[in-house]
């Protein structure tokens, strides 16, 4: 019940899903070093784009130079689907938080994919409906959440999708920093590091040299300890 | 440029989009009542809406009983398209804001023709992107700016979408009430009230009989004014 919001999808579901990647010839492949920028809002886009290996961070930036985290991609996700949108202005950015390895093609030859193999649409509309439907729970999120209970449900999140199972069963998620943490929860890194700590001392997470240490069993009863009507 | 991430469309961009119902036969028309529920999630869903007269609005319910507006649909809008999702299990809730007449098509028809009539892939990928970047700047609101902020940037969201040109070149809104402006903007309607009163005092708008008066033009001062830096 408490985990039917974070937006990722139980294997069962997702074996229904079509696969996008079944209806897709072999795109252009590019490399980016750690921290370079694949796209940016600076000059129109016209490329949809696939992670093959690493790691992509999109954030937007606002006016004012602050960063907003949407998401993490990993292998076999696409990102850069507002370029979909001919004459889209959105301010997005994705950068390699890794060296990564991508594949890209041009919008108007997914179209034409699209026209020929039909169940490529089908499956590229199922995976923007599961994102769109995540976007709602994080919206849902900022809105009834208290800073606490956003940070813990962005764990839980981030973890299910980017975190693998530890030898002594708890999750170890990639190594988030608080000031990631805090363009995704929507808060400062200072109150992030305060949370942190908290849960640390109370033992829901633990600092490894490889990254966080997540003890998933214990979260789902400190989210009930915590609803927003506690 | 602050506009840029409110969503809308302009016209020009619109113009360049595939339009899905050019691509779909008519479906099955259902009629409800002001309040009355189109669907909830007691029982799964296999159907996309269409809304051809009235207004509906989706909302989302936490487990302690809160609402959350993801958003309000209007003639020729699409609702619903969690449906697309095998097994999807989000917790929300369509309502009829008036009288409503919406059509509907088993997602099985919608894939059945999405096969023979690709472009209506296209034309729905299309939406589900505007609205999944739109989500993304609803987000990157929560993230970054204040209250009253964001109480700005959704008056300004919603007049655009769905406000009409008054006689005297201010923009009427839709007579929506304080507490559905909190569900939109994650606050209390107390707050809602404290900060729509200050913009009424500051001439940022009026209340009549029909609805509430926006004068567009003095928003744009305002959040330059008024920005996350400032």
């Amino acid at each position: 019940m408490l985990y039917q919001n974070t937006g990722s999808s139980p294997a069962l579901q997702k074996s229904q899903l079509e696969d996008p990647l079944a209806h897709l010839p072999c795109g252009r492949i590019s490399e980016y070093r750690r921290n370079e920028i694949i796209y940016n809002s600076e000059e129109p886009r016209h490329t949809l784009f696939l992670v093959v290996d690493g790691r992509v961070k999109v954030s937007r930036g606002t006016p004012e130079g602050q960063q907003v985290v949407i998401d993490i991609y990993q292998a076999d996700e696409f990102f850069g689907e507002g370029a979909f949108l001919p004459g889209h202005s959105y301010s997005e950015t994705a950068m390699a938080l890794e060296p990564v390895k991508v594949m890209a093609w041009e919008i108007s030859e997914i179209e034409d994919i699209v026209t020929r193999r039909p169940k490529l649409g089908i499956a590229l509309l199922q995976l923007l409906v599961q994102r769109s439907m995540d976007f709602g729970s994080r919206i849902e999120s900022f809105s009834t959440d208290t800073i606490p209970r956003r940070l813990a449900r962005s764990l839980i999140r981030l973890s299910d999708r980017l975190g693998e199972q530890a030898e002594d069963g708890s999750t170890r998620m990639l190594p988030l920093t608080h000031e990631f943490l805090a363009q995704y929860v929507g808060t400062s890194r200072e109150i992030i590091t305060h949370h942190m700590n908290q849960f640390r001392r109370q033992g829901y997470l633990r600092y490894s040299r490889k990254g966080i240490l997540l003890e998933k069993s214990a979260w789902g009863e400190w989210l009930k300890q915590n609803s927003a009507a506690a």
